[in-house]
């Protein structure tokens, strides 16, 4: 079959590899209908030592089971299923206290034997934890919008939630990626009364605004910090979502939380340290987030994209089969493409 | 009047000040009768640079009204107070959150307009929003514990609540002084199952056991870690105390928390950045604290002190008047007091 590889930073290709098969009977075999690329998979994209052997790619995806493992009981062959970014066993006690990304017997997507969501078919280890049935034909008009639960709109949900978003709290969103904007959705969808997006690129900020952003610091720095100060009173958001992962982002999230405020960090942190250790302790302000357990949310965020409250999938602006996922990276590296969809 | 000055590193002493007055019409004259020294006292104790003019110290104390200005309504001549440690107009935004730390109208003792605890009398600004008036007499035998209601046995609570303690949980706490001690204190009192301290002085693991730690790790760095571990079948504490302010206790406190859970820090941080921000977002930990907001705090722990539920109070282990308290800074800095009680 055809899957995707990274070689080394800006070494993407796509492959012939072994056919995706299943080894345990716990597993499910999932024929890919659509994948994505990820604002995660850019960190290796620019930073990955050149390697012989490649890496597989790929951790958001929706596709058709096509064989099971004999002690799989919750889907079945020809189900349509999406995939959180990472497997879970759904019975740990991680699991059951729905924090699934430390499963104490899941993993990630992209070994040889797993096999990554950018290419044809994946074998996914514990099936009945980590796949979700969809109640939709394969290429429903909200196939977009589905194929967000298994990342994006899945985090920015975290980070609302981590930067304990409610109704009529003031929020700050750091970050216009695919994930930022997510935020945005989530806060409104949690009740903010009012959300300011930092981001400076044209089409980024009118889908903030179309999602629900009430305001736009385009600043950056300690402009962007004074810009917010001003749009909240002198007083700072009460819940920043944290959606890049620099050192600086992380900063400046602090930067403009309100004391007592939280934020909720999703971006992948790119430095050892977390900055403004005493400034954050004076001004008591939470620091949370992580990687998000979107395995909890799917059936949580489910409904609102089915009955079309929410429209994650307008952060798809770009769709390409399997060959084209190479220009895909780099028109998402270079800020050409929020996101981009793959039909293989 | 007498009161005490810190000089530099190592130099406090006992001088006579202007005394204390009224300044303005909300202000209150208070008469200390019951004062200590305090860890963070501590921190200047070591590390402060040398000065002509000298800083006035103290920041908890318990005493009785001698004067107010003509706007204070809640406090009258001869009622007997206790001082959070630091003031607050209990009007403002952050006051009305119960964030009394974050007043936009108020600020700490020890400078000569608002002088300090440890000496004969206080300026308390805003005196209605600051000052809680006690049901008891001035030498009652409760004295002591309703003076940690100033600050440690506060400070220890809100460890707790930031480390999001609740019934059935396994809590840690990394720093044996008396907020760490009153931080035992406030987990069992908010139904912890399981209370691990991490101390090693002979004293106070006693105490500690007496108020409620189940589990003592005398280990130290990661051997400590290692202990915590197998103490809570590999998973770490739910909820850990940072009571201490090191990088390297905020790294132990970091690395024994479970996947999840959270650290409630409130020793003041003595390093500009927090470490493992990797490690603690790829575990979903929670870092939250800050100085607390022990004026919120009284009122909810005034009950069980005055019934006898907790008696924090034992944390005291000294007791000198005012012409002892240098001799008092050393004993605790050498260790050989847990905390001391000044009695002017």
């Amino acid at each position: 079959m055809r899957a995707t590889l990274m070689y080394g930073a800006g070494d993407v290709r796509v492959e012939t590899v072994p056919d995706a098969r299943l080894i345990e009977p716990t597993d499910a075999l999932v024929r890919i209908t659509r994948a994505c690329i990820c604002g995660s998979d850019l960190w290796p994209y620019r930073k990955m030592p050149a390697t012989d052997s490649g890496r597989r790619m790929g951790h958001e995806f929706i596709g058709v089971v096509d064989a099971v493992g004999r002690d799989v009981r919750t889907v079945r062959r020809g189900d349509l299923v999406v995939a959180p970014f990472v497997w879970s066993d759904g019975t740990c006690v991680f699991c059951r206290e729905g924090l699934q990304t430390s499963c104490l017997h899941g993993g990630g997507w992209g070994s040889p034997d797993v096999d990554g969501g950018q290419g044809e078919a994946v074998r996914v280890p514990q099936a009945d934890g980590t796949l979700v049935v969809l109640p939709v034909g394969r290429d429903d008009v909200l196939m977009p919008s589905l194929l967000t639960l298994s990342d994006v709109m899945g985090t920015g949900h975290h980070a609302a939630l981590a930067a304990r978003v409610e109704p009529g709290k003031t929020v700050a969103v750091v970050g216009d990626g695919a994930v930022g904007l997510c935020g945005v959705i989530a806060a409104r969808r949690l009740g903010a009364e009012q959300i300011i997006m930092l981001g400076r690129h044209a089409d980024r900020i009118t889908l903030a605004r179309e999602f629900g952003a009430t305001d736009i610091v385009r600043e950056r720095g300690d402009e962007a910090i004074e810009r917010v100060r001003e749009l909240t009173g002198d007083l700072g958001a009460h819940s920043v979502l944290e959606c890049v992962g620099y050192e600086e982002s992380v900063r400046t999230a602090l930067s403009i939380t309100r004391a007592g405020g939280a934020v909720g960090r999703v971006g992948v942190p790119q430095d050892p340290s977390i900055p403004l250790a005493k400034e954050s302790f004076f001004d008591n302000i939470t620091i949370g987030g992580g990687p998000a357990p979107v395995r909890a949310y799917i059936e949580e965020l489910l409904p609102d994209v089915l009955e079309g409250r929410i429209q994650p999938g307008r952060v798809f602006d770009r769709v390409t089969n399997l060959e084209g996922v190479p220009d895909g990276y780099r028109a998402m590296n270079d800020r050409k493409s929020i996101k981009v969809m793959v039909e293989p």
